[in-house]
Parts: C-alpha cells; sequence; structure tokens
C-alpha cells in the first residue's frame, strides 16, 4: 500500500471545480493523492505568487476520508509552493493539475494558472502535467478525459522525463476523441479587446474579452491536433533561452 | 519630430517607481515615449492577467508634459494590452519594462510581472526588452544602468529581432560594471519556506520567503555574469516547447 505513488494534485478552477473532481477520481486509483487548490477561481493568472500578503491554508474534506484536501487563499503557484514546505513530508512522484475548464493549447500555457502550477512541481524536480478541457462550462462533460489521463499518468510513472521538462495536455471538446498526438505549441496570439462600460458614478471601466487569432498553418500544432479532435500532449520547458539568438547577439556593440 | 521611434514603458513596481522614472529619463531621449503602468506594486504576478473584474485607467501626470502617462489597476500584462486596445494608434516600435527593483535573471524570469509585460509585448509583435537591477530597495542607484540601457534600446532598434525573440536584460549592483555579456538562462530554483505565525484570533497565516538555488556552474550563464558584476542580456522566448522531447514522447503507447 505505501508503495503507491504520492500523486500531488491542484489547479486553477478551485477546490470545488467539477475539473478537479475529475481528475482526483483518476489518480486516486493510481496513487496516494494529496490536493491543494485555491480557494476560488484563479483562472489567468499565470505563474503568479503572494509575496505582499499572508497566506491561509485550511483542511477541506472535500473528496472524502481517502482523499487528503486542502484550500489555500493563493494562486496556483503557491499551492505547488505550500504543499511541499507546509504539508508533504516527501517529493510526490507526480503532479497533476486540472482538469482546467478551458483551452490551454497554444499560447494560453503563458496564461493558464493549470499551467503554471505543473511548471512550479516541475522547477521543483517533479514529473508533471498539466490537463484542459476546450470547454469553459461548468457543467463541462469530462467523462471521455479519464482513460486518457489514467494512460497518460501511468507513461509518465513508467518513463519519467528528464528535469525541465513536464507536459501540457489538451482535450478537445467531443465525445469521439480520435487518439493523442505529440505536438508543438502553435504560434497564436490573442487579439487585444476592452468592453469599455461606465459606472454608476460616470466612471469608464474595462471588461477584458479577446479574440484568438492563429497564424500558424503547422499540422504538428496542438491547435491542429485540438481542431481534428486529438488529445494533444506538448512537451513543454521553463528555459525561456532562445539559444539561436545568442548568437546574433554577440554581434552587437555593447 | 514625427519620425522619432514611438517607446511604450510598463514595469512591475507601479507607476511611481524610481525605476520607472530613470527608465523614462532614459527612452525620452531616443523617442515619443508612453507609460501605462499599474497604479500600485504588482511583484511576481508573472503572466497574470485580469478576467474576473473590471479593469480602471486614468491619465496621470507623473513625467511631466511631454511624456503621456497612465496608471491602471490591473497586472502589468493588462497594461500593455490596455495600452494596444485602447490608447495607442500605432504598434510601438519598442517596448521597456522596467526598471525592476530586484533580479530577474534565472528562473526569476517566470515569475516577473517586469518580463512578462515585456513578453506580452513580444507576443503582440513588439520588439521588447525587460530591464532589471539586482538591488530591491526602493532608493536603490539606478544611475550606473543609464549607458547602456540607452545603448541596448538602440541596438535592438537598428537590428530588430525576429518574432518571438525578447530581451531579458539584468543589471549587477555596483558602481563599477564591468560590460556586457550575452547569456543563457541558469538553471536554478527557490527553495520554499514559508514563515510560519499566528494571527490575533488565533489562526495560522503563512508569508512566503524562500532561498534562490542555483545549481548550475556554467560560465555562460546570467547568474556567472551578475556575480562577476557584467550587465547580463538572455534572448528570451515563449515558444515553451520542449522540441528535443518529441522524439521520446513519439514512443509512448497512448
Amino acid at each position: 500500500m505505501n508503495n503507491k505513488p504520492l500523486i500531488l494534485v491542484s489547479n486553477d478552477d478551485g477546490i470545488t471545480a467539477p475539473g478537479l473532481k475529475t481528475l482526483v477520481e483518476v489518480v486516486k486509483k493510481i496513487g496516494r493523492v494529496v490536493v491543494v487548490a485555491p480557494d476560488g477561481p484563479q483562472s489567468g493568472m499565470g505563474h503568479a505568487i503572494t509575496l505582499n500578503k499572508p497566506l491561509r491554508l485550511e483542511k477541506v474534506n472535500v473528496f472524502g476520508p481517502e482523499v487528503e484536501a486542502y484550500q489555500t487563499s493563493g494562486t496556483p503557484v503557491d499551492c505547488v509552493k505550500l504543499a511541499i514546505d507546509k504539508l508533504l513530508i516527501s517529493k510526490p512522484d507526480l503532479m497533476v493539475s486540472g482538469i482546467n475548464h478551458g483551452n490551454n493549447s497554444s499560447i494560453n500555457v503563458i496564461y493558464s494558472g493549470t499551467m503554471s502550477a505543473a511548471v512550479e512541481a516541475a522547477i521543483d524536480g517533479m514529473q508533471a502535467i498539466g490537463f484542459s478541457l476546450c470547454d469553459y462550462a461548468y457543467e463541462a462533460n469530462f467523462e471521455p478525459c479519464k482513460s486518457y489521463i489514467e494512460k497518460i499518468c501511468l507513461n509518465l510513472l513508467e518513463n519519467p522525463l528528464p528535469y525541465g521538462t513536464l507536459l501540457n495536455v489538451n482535450f478537445p471538446k467531443t465525445n469521439t476523441i480520435q487518439g493523442v498526438k505529440i505536438c508543438r505549441q502553435a504560434s497564436a496570439t490573442w487579439e487585444e479587446s476592452f468592453d469599455e462600460r461606465t459606472d454608476p458614478y460616470g466612471r469608464k471601466y474595462y471588461w477584458m474579452v479577446g479574440n484568438f487569432i492563429n497564424r500558424d498553418n503547422g499540422q504538428d500544432t496542438d491547435v491542429y491536433a485540438l481542431e481534428n479532435n486529438y488529445v494533444s500532449v506538448v512537451p513543454t520547458q521553463f528555459d525561456l533561452t532562445d539559444h539561436k539568438a545568442i548568437y546574433t547577439l554577440n554581434n552587437w556593440k555593447l
């Protein structure tokens, strides 16, 4: 029983999100599970950490007696840091984040709290995976994701990746998944747009909205895989150095 | 006069930070300057965006009549998005972020609001640079940075980098800078640590602290350059794909 892998779970939609519940259901078949998740929604928090205010950390009973669970007042990255420093005696064999309610393929990886929790775990030397479903609805159907999540987790536990690499896994919104594609991150952007309104006191305020623009025609991208109803798996890193540009810059006169 | 480059400036320490003031002083010699910065400190916000609440945007007179300046209630990334959608008619020729009060070399690039503002500008197709001084003090001495900032900005305007690349520039805390080194991001981490306290009502709370651990002995890293009193320049990208891992993953049974 004690040989079962230790699995840390977090997300960015908060401790009560159905996507988190689904992920816990899958991974508790594989190992001992500890959940540390935000006490409310933290979408779009990217790799934010909480420096200027104190954090709360409370044990909660959300997933039944088999699953140790905590909620924090912090960001997804704070959750991982608190788990390591305050809750876990040994390093988890696996960290999984999600299932996010919404698409984290392509440039979304940069803004995603779900992926940032997984990136933080990978920085700390864990095997880590972020899972996301391309459906923003609270009542999204996570059933078709389950068997794939189990297979991907088991493969990673059996074939650990070298330090510096984690996985960004996105599921298409469909009941007929065609299989899995190993992909690169598509080169796409969000076209900024703000909805301008006036408050009851006559002052302007703005809500962020936006249009996703994919200018990448490659058939090896995550966006292409998802459009064709495949699960996209992107090996992801946190060395942001553009190594090929070093040579160019060495020719500058500085 | 109208041929002067348009330069967008932001930061994560907020509109009143001395580091921002220094950066504006330098770049207003080069071009027309528009500042859009947070109305308060946003350190450690990473690539966070504000999705769940509205944003405020107000014109302020902080840098004198020559410099158009705005403060927002949002994150550094929100500042760049608001600038593009609501304030600027044409795309800036250059976006600069900082000067951050504190070190953004190595893994700090991931947590940094300063760098995330620059990354956002680069995603939007601008030439972009994040500047940071390895001194966290409010009254840090930014004087030695000035001539380097001017040289680096002029070089970038003259030799634009291809889409997908920006610069992460860090200054050592010294009055005797030895020169500039083009570097890669050192592989280092923060060892998590939380200071546990009890509030007046008997409930626990936690402050994040931490120790920077550099396990990278390379002499081509930003950390090494800074330790030896050189300015570090790291070409930085936002394609997080670990391209070399794609082959490995294609051997998995999924």
